[in-house]
């Protein structure tokens, strides 16, 4: 079965088409260039290097969210487009799941935290285990406020292994304070396609049509936030 | 500093733009092609996505070996031919050393292993320590009999990780007899050309012009082992 897979819920931007159990071809970017610049020539060059057709993917899969919003939109409608054309099933995975994968199998026993930066000091988050290289869900993806995540890693008492464009912000946030953080190293820190394609290759059965996939957004974006805000100061609600 | 980094010393092939201390953009191919084919268009492809002209790149750098003489072989003539059309410098850095980088900040202490696979029941290899995330040679690149480094992991009396596309062979061949074996996981495993970026970065000072860029081979190649066993066994040499 090949999966083709997609990232553009952050800075960076990858893809990866995995095969036989293993990725066959990938390519990512993470220079500030704009996703949807980036992450077309990513899928062509992806498909071309490993002279495999568009036709010949089995399953197209995406970080669904939660994440940036224009990252998670680029992301998902970039995926409808190749799934509509050759009527491919779709999969949209949760991003924190995917950069969980990066510890799949990595020398450490403990809580793995995916954790990205979702400003207003908050952080989209799950947590994972990680015992004998195997991962398993701890917590549904939330958006937290820093101070709540805190309060979770403290009272795991264990070492935490932290991944995703928040964890460097969690480091500094809560190193003085929460024991065992360990901070994952830059190429397993960031969101990965090929985190994505392991992903949906367990969440396969999930498979939809384009038109049915839908991004995963946790919170409202800002601008409904602040229309809801000032609506409920003006009591038009 | 830009250096753009390509890595074909054995069977996957990759190509990597390091900047500003991060990975700019990095892509890679482990389908069975030949490097001849998509070693170029890999190049090719990183520089586009990144945005990022040849002409800007400040240092070019290559897996010189050992590895597959075939693999080599592509990967440092690619190279000069870059590096010669734009008279950019060159570094040709140890592929085990660049494959140590893997284990560059991950939760693990010990020795990593690097190996790759030499055939003939042989491996290239060389040992690492790894404390507190940081790599320290502890043994030169060397041709080895599997029993020869089976003897010197199992004087170490430390876990040890074994990364490169000879990690399987070695686990499989020593994980009876030898204790605190860990096989890196896939994503950690095979050589990738973040990891000649990475070295390439520490050996700067040792760049050369395109036409003193030379391949480390540590063996003869397998014609002329055989040619030097029969004129030796025929009395000619």
């Amino acid at each position: 079965m090949k999966i083709l897979a997609i990232e553009s819920s952050a800075g960076p931007a990858s893809c990866a088409l995995a095969g036989d159990g293993r990725i066959l071809a990938s390519a990512g970017v993470h220079n500030g260039l704009t996703h949807s610049q980036t992450l077309i020539p990513l899928v062509d060059s992806v498909l071309k290097t490993a002279g495999v057709p568009l036709g010949e993917v089995d399953l197209l899969a995406v970080a669904a969210g939660p994440g940036s919003f224009t990252g998670v939109r680029i992301g998902v409608a970039a995926l409808k487009g190749l799934a509509f054309v050759q009527d491919k099933p779709c999969v949209g995975v949760s991003t924190l799941a995917a950069m969980a994968h990066t510890a799949d199998g990595i020398p450490f026993e403990g809580v793995v935290c995916a954790a990205m930066d979702a400003r207003c000091r908050q952080v989209y988050t799950a947590l994972f285990s990680c015992e004998g290289g195997n991962l398993a869900r701890l917590t549904p993806d939330e958006a937290l406020p820093l101070e709540e995540l805190e309060k979770r890693l403290l009272s795991c008492n264990k070492s935490i292994f932290l991944v995703g464009d928040g964890a460097e912000l969690c480091y500094n946030t809560f190193s003085a304070r929460v024991p065992g953080l360990v901070l994952a190293p830059p190429h397993l820190r960031f969101q990965q396609a090929s985190g994505v394609a392991a992903q949906a290759a367990l969440e396969r059965d999930k498979a939809v049509s384009a038109e049915k996939l839908q991004p995963i957004y946790l919170r409202l974006p800002q601008a409904e936030r602040e229309l809801r805000a000032r609506q409920g100061a003006s009591g038009t609600r």
